[in-house]
């Protein structure tokens, strides 16, 4: 039985052990320098979990993982030039200790590697890992391109918020499970129901990284508590908080939106959303993408004990402070 | 026999049909938009022309094709990001007429469209044509680098020059053309001959345009002449000359350095490059990369006629006014 705290060493080892070419420098130092930056390498540890559950030892589940990994770094090195985001696990975004070119190069550069560890499985199961791989990456794509999109749009749905989250980081959990699937030549249902258990479970994962943002303990949370309303950004949140009160003719949210980015602010948003109910809305959506997350898991034919790793796993994930 | 004429319009109407979604709009309009600009379409017809010595069906081979030619395609995306360059094929460019965010994005999920493109092949081919894929385009991305790190570099010698343009293009008419033979299921010397004969025009081809860039009739280029000296950029001609000059602690190419951009630079280069014998250098060094692109094409085991396109082909390319 393999647990995701047993595999961190492992990952971090292999990740930290991989060797990029020397030159050119400026494309591969700051694939070197974000490649150790750290991460909980959760998406890794998921397919070398879903692969133990068939039997598959992590040694040959490891290239499919690390092709995760090196895709989700890829994704964040752009992302980041995108968001113009400064400072990444607390250091400099390679687009500040470098610049925005070299950050795109490496980026793609990246991104090529993961699709090399692929060439690992050059038997049937390659053609499989290819296509859902690309799948995967298209609609993180498009799930990027909708955050942006929504960021000057003036009505976002709640549903396409779900769908934004659901592209932009839940596939990817998806892909990274059904990948240990693929390894241990399962069925398509199989595969789809450990999708599906990703899917599902990142969703609920980013729900309540939405919820934590605003109502955290402080001293736990590790960031700005805070930080999406002070941006008026629109999360699930703040999107049913605003379809609460407008059906009431209420202003509140407005007033709010129009309030300056302060401590009072947070505090507003804190009690408002709870008043007209949002808080409550969204926690109930967040845990019934938790519960189909287990029922996948529990449809899944794979005898309990074996799933156990995968059940604790999920519940240390949606038992941070809320 | 197919010729890269009679291939011209199979190819133009695959990617002007090819269908990328509807949504997110932002991501997938730019791709329509620039698909559609044109371009010479050599590199998948290279892919076409080579499965053809294999008696690969067009139509078998197109997939392949048009993975060279969407990779090729991103690659230009990011390349114009990183250039600032306002304009290409006479209309602005993605990032110019959207924005950086959307062209880096864009050309991401084009990247992933040319992996796509090789699920076509789900046999035992997939593992080659995926491995010898992923090679190429790490090796574009390095050259892309060294292109970039050439601009701030003090001293380039010629070889670190020719390196960087075989990786920055040439090896993808290697893969184009190699694509062909693994298809056709050749063995690792076919493949590596007509890789090798991509290469080496290639790397004639781009050398042949550095000349072009100073010398072509202005009637017929196209495009400025002289755009490479006026912004002092470091070509085989003027680091040829620069080498020439100093051995003979000759002062004139600093001095045309340190010349304003206009007219007469022009003109002073030129002649310049002329009486220091750079040109007749920089021909011969051209002429040897042909000879050796021929000299692989002659020793691929497939009759003469049926190579005789691949021929005319390279004669064409490297018959530009010069």
């Amino acid at each position: 039985m393999t647990t995701v705290q047993t595999l961190g060493v492992y990952i971090e080892d292999a990740v930290s052990s991989y060797r990029f070419p020397a030159q050119p420098a400026n494309l591969y130092d700051p694939l070197r320098y974000f490649m150790t930056l750290g991460g909980k390498r959760i998406r890794p540890a998921l397919t070398i979990m879903a692969g133990d559950l068939f039997d598959i030892p992590k040694e040959e589940s490891l290239p499919a993982a690390l092709c995760i990994e090196f895709f989700h770094n890829f994704s964040l090195i752009h992302d980041d030039i995108m968001d113009a985001a400064p400072v990444r696990r607390g250091k400099p975004t390679i687009h500040t200790k470098w610049n925005n070119d070299i950050a795109i190069l490496s980026g793609d550069v990246l991104f090529t590697e993961a699709y090399e560890q692929l060439t690992a499985y050059s038997d049937e199961r390659l053609a499989l890992l290819l296509s859902r791989f690309n799948n995967t990456a298209r609609e993180v794509c498009e799930g990027q391109q909708m955050d942006m999109d929504f960021e000057t749009a003036v009505h976002v749905t709640e549903e396409a918020y779900i769908e934004m989250i659901r592209l932009k980081t839940s596939v990817l959990l998806g892909c990274a499970l059904e990948f240990g699937a693929i390894l241990g030549r399962q069925s398509e249902t199989t595969c789809q129901l450990l999708r599906d258990f990703g899917v599902q479970l990142g969703i609920a994962f980013q729900i309540q990284d939405d919820i934590l943002d605003l109502y955290a303990d402080p001293e736990k949370f590790g960031k700005q508590v805070g930080g999406d309303i002070l941006s008026n950004k629109k999360t699930l949140l703040l999107l049913t908080a605003q379809r609460l009160a407008s059906a009431n003719n209420d202003s509140r949210v407005s007033g709010l939106l129009n309030m300056p980015a302060d401590q009072q602010k947070i505090d507003t948003a804190k009690q408002l959303f709870e008043e007209l109910g949002a808080v409550k809305q969204v926690k109930e959506i967040m845990n019934s993408y938790y519960q189909q997350a287990l029922h996948a898991l529990t449809e899944l034919d794979v005898p309990a004990e074996i799933k156990q790793p995968l059940q604790q796993l999920s519940e240390f994930l949606m038992n941070r402070d809320l």
